[in-house]
């Protein structure tokens, strides 16, 4: 069977890390399997690189920052190839152009457009491990793009995708998905399995684990995903289409710290008032998320929503400028919250989970200041102070930890 | 026109050395020139890479090493694109698949092949500086190769030839070819032009200045080269078919230490005894240089011959392997030898060359071990311990300094 294998730029960042990555493709390799790795830039290389690139040229063109970078994967794969060389094992490494990941022209955000198997398949044929330059494309116009985060394990699966293989392994520095931030909540538990959807729902609200966009392709194209640790030998956790744990309510629980409420406070209480307010927002490209409008009263109304914290004075700032113009009363933001969210497949065919939430936080006394949910999701804005007992009250209220 | 500017590693070993090759590059771009630059990596990233690769694996295979070690004029040709582009000048760089610079498949030591215009003639026709990977191809198998020592300026040559480029600028860290090395003979005069022979000849004896292979090509494709100094703003020297001061004797005197001369005693003077020990040296790949063979007595035969330092104990050994086989009586050595050579077209059309070198070295009393000629070159060996003495003697005496 074809497997592929993607190990990120902590993996390799060093000579004897990158032997431990030699010995885990070849232990592959010969158990009689067809092995495809891929590879980030080692350690802090790609930082570096566009270090050089800000000093020179603090407005340089992103098509040659992405032509500089672009040699970082390429390093890590030549060096991997002679690690796994140095074992006896035949490896070759292949950059963008001679596997051909066709990209969108895009330069620092391709997405892939189509992706070769010729060449991979051919060096497979003779039993090669194939070491393949994650995290970069080449569009229509023959130059280098790279694919933006989460790159390396997009190149992963649309190679998994396309060469048909059995398992897309992703080598991270965590050994799985947890039910909760085990630095938060000690006893959470390791999953053994998980759904693309509450993956992508984990991955936008912050856990780093997967970028959502390699969970969307692996998704589309049916690509089983293995999260599991670079450093321990140990299971990971599957991520696919059905998993059989479905008497589980909820698979998990996530904070989220980078995020602010801001309030606009007595527009009219009109069509289009909130319209009004979001395209503004939409326009300068910033994602609002949570939104609760308030029940008019004497002809005028309150909007509150969240933003990413980054976003958050620009927002306002935003806003402020175009007061009048929106009939907007007053604006209130507030930076010291947090999202509290459940995820889980489970909660489509079982309703009370918004309840079981909520009763979890009321008997630990804390206070609810939005709620949004979607099918697989409900998530809740607590004051940050309290985001931390949030996450273990929901944690234990639900007994993930069983 | 289109002029070509080759720039080695030093020229842009930092930052600052890489916004002065921006500036001469600008230059001629402003000037209204179609400028193409071709560049080496950085300093000493080539030599860096290359010992991480061994310290992975020390007989990595050739062809990871090239993946690996082409990533360096990458980099140095998209930082300089960012330079460029920080002066308001459009700038693009092209690797050796964007090019398509076609190789023969010997990876560490490919030759070109074919070398594609399109692309470069599109970025020139948009009015873009075009930066070119140099030291690098793209072989039949799709993969990269280097192009061994002097990669960088035979890339420079051979998009000149293709382009039918005007000019062929090979920026290096001296000012151009002298009649002598500067630091032995101080007097020692920069040359204005030199043939393409000439160039060959002083080359091959070690005038570091530039490598045969790119005069070779030059040659062939008629490109007229210009060696200048990186640093100052000063002509330099141009190298081509004819040079207009054909009343010069000699273009120059070169002294060349790395050699040492072996002497096999006492062998059968029959056919085919010279050609048993020269055919076993060149199966071992031991280039052999000047030969001297004494007149045959007794019916044995003594012959000497000069090899790089390198070699030397290798051919020894060899020999001494195969004393038996070739009836060699002894093998004697000497290491402390040089060889002082002068080179000159003109020396076709006018006899009495070899009299005047003669003199030159009896006056300052230096005893000549072996001659060697060709047709614009008389080489001799001396002792070690002679050859800068020999080096001035011999500039004064064909009055190179005036």
């Amino acid at each position: 069977m074809i497997v592929v294998k993607k190990f990120g730029g902590s993996s390799v960042a060093n000579e004897e890390r990158i032997r431990n990555v030699a010995d885990k493709c070849i232990k592959e390799y010969l158990a009689g399997n067809d092995v495809v790795v891929v590879l980030s830039a080692m350690g802090d290389t790609t930082d570096e690189l566009i270090d050089m690139a800000h000093s020179i040229n603090p407005n340089a063109r992103q098509r040659e920052i992405d032509m500089l970078i672009t040699t970082g994967e390429q390093v890590s794969c030549a060096l991997l190839a002679m690690a796994i060389g140095a074992r006896g094992i035949p490896a070759i490494s292949l950059n963008a152009f001679q596997v051909m990941m066709h990209s969108t022209s895009r330069y620092g955000n391709g997405r892939f457009k189509r992706v070769d198997t010729d060449r991979i398949s051919h060096e497979l044929d003779s039993r090669k491990i194939v070491i393949v330059t994650g995290f970069q494309g080449v569009n229509k116009y023959d130059d280098i793009t790279t694919l933006g985060r989460g790159g390396s394990d997009t190149t992963a699966v649309a190679l998994a995708a396309v060469l048909r293989a059995e398992k897309c392994e992703i080598y991270t520095d965590v050994d799985g998905v947890y039910t909760a931030d085990p630095r938060v909540v000690p006893e959470a538990k390791k999953l053994e399995a998980i759904t693309y959807d509450e993956m992508l729902e984990l991955a936008s609200l912050g856990a780093k684990v997967l970028h959502s966009r390699s969970v969307e392709m692996a998704k589309k194209y049916h690509v089983e995903l293995i999260v599991r640790s670079s450093l321990h030998n140990v299971p990971g956790t599957i991520v696919k289409e059905t998993t059989q744990v479905e008497e589980m309510l909820i698979t998990g629980v996530t904070a989220d710290k980078n995020t602010g409420r801001i309030s606009v406070l007595g527009i009219k209480d009109e069509p289009g008032t909130a319209f009004g307010v979001f395209d503004l927002l939409a326009r300068e490209k910033i994602n609002v998320d949570i939104i609760l409008q308030s029940i008019g009263k004497d002809g005028t109304k309150d909007i509150s929503f969240t933003v990413a914290l980054d976003d958050m004075d620009r927002a306002v700032e935003i806003l402020e400028r175009n007061k009048e113009l929106l009939s907007i009363k007053e604006i209130a933001s507030k930076k010291d919250v947090a999202k509290l969210s459940v995820v889980g497949a489970g909660m489509m065919s079982n309703p009370g989970v918004a309840s079981k939430l909520f009763e979890a936080l009321f008997n630990a006394g804390i206070n609810i200041r939005m709620i949004s949910t979607s099918e697989i999701r409900i998530t809740v804005l607590v004051d940050q102070v309290d985001i931390d007992n949030a996450v273990r009250a929901v944690h234990k209220g639900f007994a993930l930890e069983l």
